[in-house]
């Protein structure tokens, strides 16, 4: 199949491959209810349909005699494709009660109906056919095995168009869905994830989401790495490993997609800002009525929306590596090590998270925590190096950092520097009331003031400086443990000290061995 | 009518309203198209539908009485419901011809085709039925003036159907390319004018985009502030004013979403993360075709992505403060004024977009030019604010910010912060090759450290310090021209030159009487 029939295809008209596609999962046979209150009538019917087949399949007659049966039937069998249906039986409409049944009940407006009259009823024929959604009105009489065959037969060929169409409307309507649902996800790990589960759900549309029923997976492809963004199953496959390695497989000129398509694979590749994105799913059996132009429309709305979502992720890191690179510099003159920044941010949404605030604040104190010291790059280098004790007037400068870095950050609207502002200003605030610069205690300290108040103490303690030596743990738990109420929070000791081992983790994870130290 | 039938369903059913108006648009009446080479079936057809209404709607005929004849009406009438065609005609299959020109040539299966035959010709009934895609078989003696109107009639009902689910069709095909084209847009005003046309070819579905139907525009309203965000016409018409003020008109709880449908106005309005966005369209005729489920679905999309849009933006604006306000402070140690980091931004994405860099690299200047100075963190104050000349060792550790900054950035990946290491590396080197660090010259300068040694010097002359006053502009432009070919790249001085008033603009709107400086 070229690559061409694939492709997704602004008019939307589906290409002859995908309709021949859709089709393929019909049922085996087509089914065919006659209602009549003459036994006779069903036996004749059967006789003369004996041998019609349609798209190569046979029908199947279910037969009632009065309308509780037909309902019953209807009600059991949905996919039911002609009703030949008399209208005199244990009332003079009893057939007209049936079609309407199905059409204003049952709301379907698929199957075919063909109403058979052996004698008219009070219901003159023209009211009948203006007043019911029918679509034949046959007398018996007229009715040779000939025409039962020709009507029965052009009555199936609606039917299927009719049930195509409405699978199709469903399955652009699943396409919407999914995109929405897709669209939901705000980091490309669980996106990745979302886009499995919505094209499995289009590869088995009528049987709902059946992930288990799939293999394969989302791939990011630089030009000298490749990242699995989810998967399901086996994803070491020839055709996954085909797809990668991109044996046969490639993007048109001037096109930045191509969908490949076989019985029992799928795969989509889009190439954007150099990045490429393959999905490669292989069914565990073969996909059941795949229209492939919804496949391609689903990937051409998650490759976009891939891109923007890693623009997203970009801008993240973006921010997150400037503000420790800056303040790491920051750091280091006054001999901090350049990762303490770093750290303080991952201790301080451990205890955010622990305190169960909003993911938002977690999100938001672990990108303003490393803005706590800003303030001090306006502070001399003379108070700042100083190896003796600072005199009054000094310690009164040096707590300047607090309000220089508040101020610093205040002015703007963005949340993140907001909490910035709040940290800068806090983070020596104590519990206690016995901190700087306002003296503020207990929860008129913002809970972000108070968590990195804890986590810089911390780091300041259980690392290495160039002028000391790493407190030993039981140093440091005591340390924070006597200060709990006086320096500290104590619900943030209490915290501290059930996840010690995480804030050691945190502490070898960042260590300082591979961080910057200027050489001036 | 009430919100309740208006809101987006998953399911994706259409509700009672929108089906009626789906079917507003319908033709003023039914074409019906009499293919036969005796003029008196023509007559007597045309007779005995004379009264036949359907839908509230009457019958037009079209009479062909060859092959030829009945193409050319089918090309020139492309909303034909019903085909009552003759088989033997100037052939014994001409019919047939007919037949296969529309459902193969045409590719048109909304037209319901009844054969009508006066004579059995060589090819069986059964086999026509089976070999050509037609909807009903009547010989014409069969066909009484009652018979042919329940023919027709139902006939018509199909094309109806058929019809609708085409239409609704193709119109969430709209939907889904819509939103991929929505997704496109990077930035918020261009997302929300794509809006505004996407919307807008919804409306009018059958007419194509027609922007200048509509008046309206989609606004974003927080606590205090009301933001348009496109408009198009009016926007001030008491429909809007109530949109915003949202009399009467309100999200339901447990949604964040509500849509309202009137025959010339629709407003959409989304809540996300507290902030709500209005979409107001009023149409300058009443709309048509209306399909209102078509429209919510894509509301909804668009209120996602707009959300997602919004988050973008918020971090791009997070990135950009935080790196001005420390950069800023950074200056502040050397005397420099805290925007002129935020200056030597927009001089330098000046210059690349003049240059005719690509709006990426556009970007990533403005965003990394701000960093050029970050190593000065690092350099002691007694250099840095020496008021004597420095001797050379001060001035070799002078020197060394370059460097600082280049290895304090360079360790990232993301290519602001590599854009950022080239620019602390290269922002001192001279076009002659007499500059520091490394003393490259000309072209092996990146246009990047080209560019923000312009900016960094026009900027530092141009503006006031606290150590000295601005130069005349007659100074500033003589000093630039002077060194062209030596510090600075000529083509840039060329630009300079060009773009002087923009360069004075910009000097202005962002001058120092706003700017923090720390009170230490």
């Amino acid at each position: 199949m070229s690559e061409q029939d694939m492709l997704f295809d602004e008019s939307g008209k589906l290409s002859q491959s995908a309709q021949i596609n859709r089709c393929k999962d019909s049922p085996s046979s087509w089914k065919i209810l006659i209602v009549d209150d003459e036994d006779g009538v069903h036996t004749i019917t059967k006789l003369a349909l004996n041998r019609t087949q349609f798209d190569g399949k046979g029908l199947t007659f279910f037969s009632a005699y009065n309308v509780a049966q037909a309902k019953e039937i209807l009600s059991s069998e949905d996919d039911i494709a002609v009703v030949l249906l008399d209208v005199v039986m244990e009332t003079e409409e009893a057939g007209l009660a049936v079609a309407e049944y199905i059409r204003d009940v049952q709301d379907n407006h698929l199957v075919r109906i063909i109403l058979r009259t052996g004698q008219p009823g009070t219901i003159p024929e023209k009211d009948i056919i203006e007043q019911y959604d029918i679509n034949d009105y046959r007398e018996k009489t007229e009715l040779t095995k000939r025409k039962l065959h020709s009507t029965v037969y052009t009555a199936i060929r609606s039917y299927r168009d009719i049930s195509a169409l409405e699978n199709h409307k469903l399955g652009l309507e699943k396409v919407i869905a999914a995109t929405a649902n897709i669209l939901k996800h705000k980091s490309v790990g669980s996106f990745a994830q979302g886009v499995l589960e919505q094209v499995s759900s289009l590869l088995y549309m009528k049987d709902g989401t059946m992930l288990s029923e799939i293999e394969g997976g989302l791939v990011e492809k630089n030009i000298d790495d490749v990242q699995v963004l989810a998967q399901i199953g086996d994803i070491a496959t020839p055709a996954f490993k085909a797809s990668i390695s991109q044996d046969n497989l490639d993007v048109a000129p001037g096109s930045d997609q191509a969908l490949y398509y076989q019985e029992d694979n799928i795969c989509h590749i889009s190439n954007t800002n150099g990045v490429e994105t393959i999905l490669n799913i292989t069914g565990k059996h073969q996909f059941k009525d795949v229209d492939i132009n919804l496949i391609a429309m689903f990937c051409n709305n998650m490759a976009i929306a891939l891109d923007n979502l890693r623009l997203n992720d970009s801008l993240r890191n973006t921010q997150k590596e400037i503000v420790y690179a800056i303040c790491g510099l920051a750091e280091s003159r006054s001999k901090e090590t350049g990762n303490h920044v770093r750290r303080v941010a991952y201790y301080s949404r451990l205890m955010a998270e622990e305190l169960g605030l909003s993911p938002a604040q977690c999100e938001e104190i672990f990108y303003a925590a490393p803005l706590h010291d800003i303030g001090k790059i306006s502070i001399p280098d003379y108070i700042l190096n100083k190896p003796d004790k600072l005199n009054d007037e000094e310690r009164a400068i040096m707590k300047k950092h607090t309000t220089v870095g508040e101020n610093c950050l205040k002015g703007s609207h963005q949340p993140v520097m907001q909490a910035g502002a709040i940290i800068a200003s806090q983070h020596h605030e104590c519990w206690n009331g016995l901190g700087y610069p306002r003296g503020l205690s207990g929860t008129d300290i913002h809970i972000y003031g108070r968590i990195v108040a804890l986590a810089d103490v911390f780091d300041a303690l259980a690392s290495r400086r160039c002028y000391k030596e790493p407190w030993s743990k039981k140093e440091v738990v005591t340390y924070i443990h006597e200060h709990s109420g006086e320096k500290f929070d104590p619900q943030l000791v209490d915290i501290f000290e059930r996840r010690q081992a995480d804030f050691y983790r945190i502490l070898q994870e960042y260590d300082d061995s591979q961080s910057y130290m200027p050489a001036v």
